[in-house]
């Protein structure tokens, strides 16, 4: 199938991916003075009396609001805003498919940090959480960082800790299928929002020979990306289309994992990745086996931060839904993941999440 | 019915009067690269090389914010945003329930005038149009203003705008009651948002003798309510209880016309009003006959705004509103308007809405 061509077919008989229904009817003129007034006014009233009860009162309980400036959009880059809805309303139809999330799009018109901060904190109240998304690097950073302090309720930021998220849980399976523990190198190449998060969760969750590498290199050092992936146990690609060769791959330790997630052409292909000597082979893409996409995470995150009543996401949090999502299957080299359309993957995740808010 | 605690109740029930649907199915992986990755990016693609497919690929056609400041909620006054979002909710149900349109309701965390018109013109791209909702005056005036002049979509505060039309058309077919041309003097009480909105649109339709009075009486001459009243052919009540006796009622010209429509406790009780001469009373109460509803616009107004992709709301457009609903029926004195429940109105006020926006 010509997905491209199909999927622009769709979205005109579509005319949005999303729809915002009523959920009380109004037939009669008590309908209407008990969904709006006169008698709405007593449930404005018991949340200006406590103001937890929007939780109980209004849909902010399940609501999620899923932001970008539309500067990082897909592979595509800076497209603007209004470019960017189909991707956050397909991010809705997501949230609300696999977990039941209502999620509401908002493509700001501003590349100013402190403007997008200050418009999504102003709307803090009317959401049980926000969903950043397609943000350019660094300024992705700092408007996360900045909102988490500021805002009372859960942000995060799908490109770095979904992926991370992802990446986790792979390398968790990669490495039983493979029979080695934690004790192992890492090689992350693109020190991007993924990478840079994925190599943080990493570190959190207890390896500590991580090298992160950029184009120049590696981050630290300075050496190039052939020399630092010398030996590594494991390769994770965050960065652009054919950067590791076949001899790059041959050039790790025994039993070497490679996870190639740039999309849609890996840092190198599977058959390659393999002809190198990797034992556990990932990729972005959904036509090759093992999948590494971002969709097993976030559903089941939001899932169990809104259950919870979370007011933040935080390190436990994430390693908590990496674990769910390994644990979920008994992985071997070609599935190393579930399949992000497995409901009980939302359910497992969300668990998770919710058990580790407490701890 | 106690209708506050039969309200509360199903609030409870409710958790919230609107929910986020998908109109995509995801089902398999096919139905994932066509509503997410890979295949959306062809839809970003068109919409970055012409913003106006925005209204074609995503929801926007058919969207609407309502968006609060939580200042002047029902007759609460000043909750704050998260107290407002049951009012707002309200909203988006009459807006679905009875014209089909999306309704995004947001609670803006500020008073601020500037922040406040920042924060929607950011969004604008998000949105077909935006129904400001609850804002205390005079800032109202100011925030619908500038954002009139700022943003390339349609802006409507409903509490002036909609009250307005719906006042309009009241009048209108209580002239065809007691047999009137607009050669009429009209009192207004109440200097506020819709008070002032009122007289403005009255004033655009052709009546010019209009006194709009305030707490210390005639804006201009400073002349009690009282005196003010003598003569007059049309009251119009948008202050607070009780502030009209059937004396001053007795006062105004042969078959006066009453619209008393503080809420809940009228300027003058329909029996009163009645005793003092009136021809034809409305209030804004449900429990009586005529009453002057904004349900009877707003819904209507946006569902021709949104088919016309209208980027401004004029006053012709608003005067059309007000014939559309005055014209839907055959008036008596008790029956001036028809009920906000009939479809039908919906549909007339949309095509007047349409026609107008093309003159």
């Amino acid at each position: 199938m010509n997905y491209a061509e199909e999927s622009l077919k769709r979205h005109y008989e579509w005319r949005g991916k999303i729809e915002m229904i009523s959920r009380a009817g109004i037939d009669t003129r008590e309908d209407l003075a008990l969904a709006y007034t006169p008698g709405v006014a007593e449930a404005c009233l018991a949340i200006a009396n406590d103001i937890n009860k929007s939780y109980e009162l209004t849909r902010r309980w399940n609501t999620v609001a899923v932001v970008t400036d539309g500067t990082a959009v897909l592979g595509l880059g800076d497209i603007g805003p209004e470019a960017a809805m189909p991707v956050m309303e397909g991010k809705a139809v997501l949230f609300k498919e696999l977990a039941g999330v209502d999620a509401i799009p908002l493509c700001i018109r501003s590349k100013n940090v402190d403007e997008i901060i200050n418009t999504i904190c102003l709307l803090a109240g009317s959401f049980g959480g926000v969903n950043l998304e397609d943000i350019s690097a660094p300024r992705c950073f700092e408007i996360e960082r900045k909102l988490k302090d500021i805002c009372d309720i859960p942000i995060f930021h799908d490109d770095q800790h979904g992926t991370a998220i992802v990446a986790l849980a792979s390398v968790i399976n990669a490495l039983k299928v493979v029979g080695k523990s934690i004790d192992v190198s890492i090689v992350i190449n693109g020190a991007g929002a993924a990478g840079t998060a994925t190599a943080q969760l990493l570190n959190d969750y207890g390896i500590d020979d991580i090298v992160l590498c950029d184009r120049e290199g590696a981050l630290c050092t300075g050496e190039s990306l052939a020399e630092t992936m010398k030996g590594a146990d494991i390769f994770i690609g965050l960065s652009g289309p054919n950067c590791v060769t076949t001899e790059m791959v041959a050039s790790m330790n025994k039993k070497a994992i490679v996870l190639a997630m740039a999309n849609p052409i890996p840092e190198i292909m599977p058959d390659a990745a393999k002809a190198g000597g990797a034992a556990v082979v990932g990729t972005g893409r959904s036509d090759f086996p093992n999948q590494v996409n971002n969709v097993l995470a976030f559903p089941g995150v939001f899932r169990g931060v809104l259950d919870a009543m979370a007011n933040d996401i935080t390190k436990q949090m994430k390693i908590a839904a990496a674990k769910a999502i390994a644990e979920y299957i008994e992985p071997s080299a070609d599935c190393i993941l579930p399949s992000p359309l497995d409901k009980g993957v939302v359910s497992a995740v969300a668990k998770g999440v919710m058990k580790a808010y407490g701890n």
